[in-house]
């Protein structure tokens, strides 16, 4: 069963990604983050891996995508907030991200 | 020069686009439609058709996907509205939905 995180969670596992852009979403338990990339080549491809991350995960993003540019809200809909599946997919993001550029 | 459809040609080419679905967009000289799945997989794998088509066009679409939606919405950026560039991407939107599910 997947559980929402603890304020003791959120503390510590949160921090890094408010640090590295995601924000919390106004009016829900979920993050948010947009990502810039070149072209639509990359931004493409960002999102291929990522695709493929989530699925074998079994949590899928939300996700805008209009030529370079990628808007990401990740929430967990079996707890209604955040989970540690965000927490994970959050990071992988960020790693895909920063090799992707 | 990309310009914006005539009178003539909307009539002609955009309605058969809101037989199978489009709508025109509140307040832009845009189209919109929502593709439904049966699951990421299939959502995913149309979106990847349509990404690679939309660059080797160099036209690409505004989309937003979660699990087994994906909602698009057409218009040209060089003309401020619609062209013949989003009448031919939503008619292969629409081969390519049709072969997906």
């Amino acid at each position: 069963m997947v559980v929402k995180l603890t304020e003791e969670q959120r503390a510590e596992q949160l921090k890094p990604l408010f640090a590295s852009g995601w924000t919390m979403v106004e009016g829900r338990d979920a993050i948010y983050k947009e990502f810039l990339f070149g072209d639509f080549n990359e931004a493409f491809g960002f999102m291929t891996r990522v695709a493929l991350k989530a699925d074998k995960m079994d949590h899928h993003p939300e996700w805008f995508n209009v030529y370079n540019k990628v808007q990401v809200t990740l929430a967990t809909h079996d707890c209604g907030g955040l989970s540690e599946r965000d927490v994970k997919l959050a990071q992988f993001l960020d790693k895909v991200a920063a090799v992707t550029k």
